[in-house]
């Protein structure tokens, strides 16, 4: 099967290691599906696993829909012909390859009424959003219980700021966004933020001239060192905090003493990396998700779409990621 | 009214400064009630706040149980002679006074089968308790919900130790705790623990000792410096730590990204210092606490009573505090 895969972590702007590759077609065995993929989205997170070497070649892909092909003795939740949509996980191949191996308690049906490129565009960003608002912030999936309640998303064009303002907008909560680009500024109202803060000012002062003084819960999905200290003064008394990205430099944690603040990493690969008893909420997630997409209240982050499984096409969306002012979603249709 | 003060913060092991004072009755107006205070408990926090200089005389004491002599205008919980406990608020003059004034959203109704001097050792532990397990770790208040769930408490003979290790095997949880001495361990075992390790060695091996990989809760009553590393050592995948104590030096926080952990700091005061609209929660608490002191399903956790409201009283207790090996907690009966 063809699958474009690299060894040695490059730098894009500076040389291409990307190959396409005649990888053997997998084998599903146990819980495992194995996917005909036909439509991938490219996320930061393969940007990054691109600068690390490998032993073997390593095939990156963490956002897939397709085709059940063949099922483990294992599997429960699916059948072969079954439409489906995941992220997966870091820890085996992706899916920029023609087949994929997956485990059945990550992956959902595939929402009915989207294309196959619309639906790619969703896993990995939704299970971040889902993971981030509910388990991190804590915010209940009953929207009565959210009706006072204020969220700022920082970066709210991204590919996790235009889910996860949907997603919240869902629960009944007041979502403010940042952007500083017309843009980003219109398609961040497009997914649905009640106001959009510029971030090249002073977020705070920009929060008291929409006369807010804090927040309830803050989504860092931007740079956790650059946003640390304004976070600590614009979150409310016992408000959570949630963040996506490694911070370069050690943290005055006692900021947040004082108003007794909750501070929460997000990384969407945690349940599948260490395997935990509870790996079939991504499953679940997603069915959630499809339920909405289905009937409309959610609607896709897709803004680029580009055809073809090619060293080309996977170079071209890692180009877009890095220079870090795309807006929603890259997707490759194979 | 008598109540012992001080100025200028003052280290207790050089000098005393404190005072016994001679100031005006207070009168209740709003929200509101006068105590007439019988009795109260020491608490770290006073012996840290002890350390500050102020403008005016400063009185401190965050834990008591008292009568309510008179009420403001706005009162609406409680009446003349009603029985309360309470810890109050860091921005006023505390309990070490004859009489107090106290915010009535604060103040819960004594439990009845206690004395002044068991009630008086726990309104300020337990609320710090109730805080950290129930929002900062977020433990389900249903039992059912706890069976399978682990708690990691860090010094478990101290006063937030002990009765934080009560009011989690109330929620069903599995609770192990730490202590070193032959009386610590055999005090945090009375208190419920399930299983009490040695915080002289390396908790990581103590735990695997016990067949235990890693635990779902860590509440860290102890130094948040010495135990970050090991704490994020031994937190499950998506797990929750909670830390009363402020940290030392910044902190390499990428420590809880790979396994997506939750950092809560619990301050008691954020509450009252902040006025948030919740903070009649403190009240709710206390009612929760007295319902469960009174079934014998929570006891107190005194174990030290000096009789007297007088410079020597509060002295001895504030040097038995700063001596760091406490058990349990430290009453003074007026």
């Amino acid at each position: 099967m063809k699958a474009v895969g690299f060894k040695k972590g490059f730098d894009i702007s500076k040389e291409n290691k990307f190959e396409m590759l005649n990888l053997p077609k997998p084998k599903p065995t146990g819980q495992d599906l194995l996917v005909k993929v036909n439509a991938v989205s490219i996320n930061p997170v393969d940007t990054k696993l691109r600068t690390a070497d490998y032993d073997d070649y390593k095939v990156l892909g963490y956002d897939a829909v397709g085709v059940v092909e063949e099922i483990g003795d294992e599997v429960e939740l699916f059948h072969i012909g079954d439409e489906v949509y995941y992220s997966g996980t870091n820890t085996r191949n992706g899916s920029n390859a023609e087949y994929q191996l997956v485990d059945e308690k990550l992956v959902g049906i595939k929402p009915e009424y989207l294309t196959n490129a619309e639906a790619a565009a969703l896993p990995l960003t939704s299970l971040t959003s889902y993971e981030a608002l509910v388990e991190g912030l804590n915010i209940s999936l009953n929207p009565d219980d959210n009706k006072d309640k204020t969220l700022l998303i920082i970066n709210g064009a991204g590919g996790v700021g235009s889910i996860a303002t949907q997603i919240a907008k869902n629960l009944g909560l007041t979502v403010i966004t940042t952007a500083s680009r017309k843009e980003t500024k219109r398609w961040s109202e497009k997914m649905g933020a009640d106001i959009v803060l510029n971030h090249k000012h002073h977020l705070p002062d920009e929060l008291k001239a929409h006369k807010i003084e804090e927040v309830d819960y803050i989504f860092n999905t931007h740079s956790s060192d650059a946003y640390f200290n304004v976070m600590a003064d614009m979150i409310k008394p016992r408000g959570r905090i949630v963040a996506l990205v490694n911070f370069m430099n050690n943290v005055d944690l006692n900021l947040l003493k004082d108003k007794s603040v909750t501070f929460s990493f997000e990384f969407m690969f945690t349940r599948p990396k260490y395997e935990t008893e509870d790996m079939i909420q991504h499953h679940e997630y997603l069915r959630k998700l499809s339920y909405q997409l289905d009937r409309g209240t959610i609607k896709t982050t897709i803004n680029t779409t580009l055809k073809g499984l090619s060293v080309e096409t996977i170079t071209k969306a890692h180009e877009m990621i890095e220079q870090g002012n795309s807006i929603g979603k890259i997707v490759i249709e194979y």
